[in-house]
């Protein structure tokens, strides 16, 4: 375990109807290499055509500020922007362990 | 890609007043080795003390059903029962892709 807590993230959002397939692809076109990022997973919602669940561990909050800032990052949110509808729950959460995290 | 769509669960418990850390605990000595499962994340939510959140992605449902009757998946069952005072948030979804998920 490393000195610092984890950060994490589990945020819900809607896409524009029909859209939702766009924004998936425009999220993980922008996701794939970002500096400190343990885990960083998209799903569909399985009830709501519209929604999708975005699940991020962080090895710090400054690692998921920064990314945003990433070249790749801010054209991904570009694309997106226009896509999503809304903005639903958003949790900030202190990830303890488990299987997946990024070695 | 797999053909079959992942299965994927976000979920929120609140942990008996006090006993947080070792409801983690109990939850995470299960979870070391369950076949299909790609993440399963284990997180302390960051505003309220009693709260977890378990993110989960597997290869299937199936694998998902099948790790409940694993004997350590058991065993952390019997444990954490005690230590949970509800179940709150939980979400279906199919995940699509990202950073995390194990090989």
């Amino acid at each position: 375990a490393s000195a610092q807590p984890l950060y994490g993230l589990i945020g819900k959002m809607k896409a524009v109807s029909g859209q939702r397939d766009a924004l998936i692809a425009a999220i993980l076109e922008g996701s794939g290499s970002m500096p400190g990022c343990l885990s960083y997973i998209v799903a569909k919602d399985a009830d709501d055509v519209d929604a999708i669940w975005i699940t991020e561990v962080w090895d710090s909050e400054a690692s998921h500020d920064a990314s945003l800032q990433l070249p790749a990052v801010q054209a991904s949110i570009t694309k997106a922007r226009d896509l999503v509808a809304s903005m639903e729950t958003g949790v900030v959460t202190a990830p303890v362990g488990g299987v997946g995290l990024k070695a």
